[in-house]
């Protein structure tokens, strides 16, 4: 996620996909997933009508099909399967039948391949940027010695719908007034936040914490290094509207019911 | 998850089942699902041979059935969907369906009911444990400023397979010269950690790291701070056992294919 989303909002108008695959299975093994990741990335790589920046790996944990996800969308959601690498909150763009190698476009929403002489490479990153998971009990300390640290954007992932203690909201105040930037996403994963259902959702909002829609707390991070690296000196202003616009789809309006998985509730 | 595990861990041979219950659109609301999640778990109560802590919510959008989730195997999942919680590594103990209230078991591995003469609080909790998800680029400072700080665990939400930065492994042996734990769980959420597969795990286990196998990142937290809390000045040797002990079936040994949720790939 990281990668593949540092490398969407870097490579501006691409005028070919660009495809991170890997396996999960090391390819000195037999059963090694590598070779079919790598040869239907080519199919992709041919027939996509794309330029976005693609992680190819397994759909399932045969080798019936592999899935081109939308960098800035996909999250490792297991630790070892060969379909670890999952959609979040989207539909994977496209998929590669094995073996028959049929290219399908799965996803209606895409940037389509740019020219070649708009491609554009935006690509400085600031490491004032942090990323912190909320937890009941978290000291707010720790976001006074962040703002004394110089850091200059901090993600918190909150609870539900975005939320972190009440306890803490001075601490987001005075990191507003000097001058950091305070993104609240959700760590359910699935989902979006909404900071005005509760009361204290609202006070975040008035002591300047920014909702983070549906994006993904690691694309949050990524982003705003972007945003800080590559386009210093902007007011708060222009930051908060930089981080709302759509750069590579990292926020996706409507939520189908079929974005979250199906739960066994069986054993 | 943190109330419920929190529970879990200080509430010894339950002689009946403890729920938790909730709504996810409020009971002002005519749409509430908390009249069907309340009356549910009252047949919970009465039929359930189980005697451990659970939190029980719609199993699906509509008002089909309930499920009664292990405490310290839950997760909200979804922002704001009615079946937002679900059983992460492990299947639900159990569901109820709607109208007809028929209880049915759902997995086979359950504590019991105990004594009521066996019954025991167990309710002490340290607030000197953190919870840091590790990103790339997280500076290893913060590692050296909470051991400063007087914690006296800290739990890594790894990434894949669990794994922190090379850079950072001077300063988590540093923590555990310093007496302090350091446990790394796996932000993939499904699946375990393997810290034994790449060079980094295994350097992060010579540093003193301890491997969180598959419990979720919440729990490892809560439990730390109940063993720190409920019996402190343990050796670093019996903080460990106990740490592996299972408690309250925070760990499952056996992963099934189902427990991965099924992903969608069309849209």
């Amino acid at each position: 996620t990281y990668t593949a989303s540092a490398l969407a909002f870097a490579l501006r108008n691409l005028p070919v996909p660009v495809i991170l695959v890997g396996s999960q299975r090391s390819s000195d093994r037999p059963s090694s997933d590598s070779v079919l990741n790598m040869k239907t990335s080519l199919a992709i790589f041919k027939e996509a009508p794309f330029g976005e920046v693609v992680v190819c790996m397994h759909g399932t944990i045969s080798d019936d099909y592999v899935l081109a996800h939308r960098g800035v969308k996909v999250r490792k959601m297991h630790s070892s399967r060969r379909d670890a690498f999952q959609s979040i909150n989207d539909a994977p763009l496209a998929r590669v039948d094995f073996p028959g190698m049929r290219f399908k476009m799965l996803n209606p929403r895409f940037i389509a391949r740019g020219r070649r002489e708009d491609f554009q490479v935006v690509s400085k990153f600031s490491d004032r940027v942090v990323l912190l998971k909320f937890y009941p009990g978290m000291e707010c300390g720790i976001i006074d010695f962040l703002v004394d640290r110089g850091y200059r954007a901090i993600v918190f992932e909150g609870t539900g719908l975005g939320h972190i203690r009440n306890a803490c909201v001075d601490s987001v105040a005075r990191a507003t007034e000097e001058g950091v930037l305070t993104i609240v996403t959700t760590q359910t994963i699935f989902g979006r936040v909404n900071m005005n259902v509760y009361s204290t959702g609202r006070r975040l909002l008035k002591a300047g914490a920014i909702p983070g829609h549906d994006i993904l707390s690691e694309v949050a991070y990524v982003k705003l290094s972007w945003m800080l690296g590559s386009y210093p000196g902007l007011d708060r202003k222009d930051y908060v509207e930089l981080f709302h616009r759509n750069i590579a789809y990292e926020y996706n309006p409507i939520h189908k019911d079929s974005l979250f998985p199906v739960w066994s509730h069986e054993y």
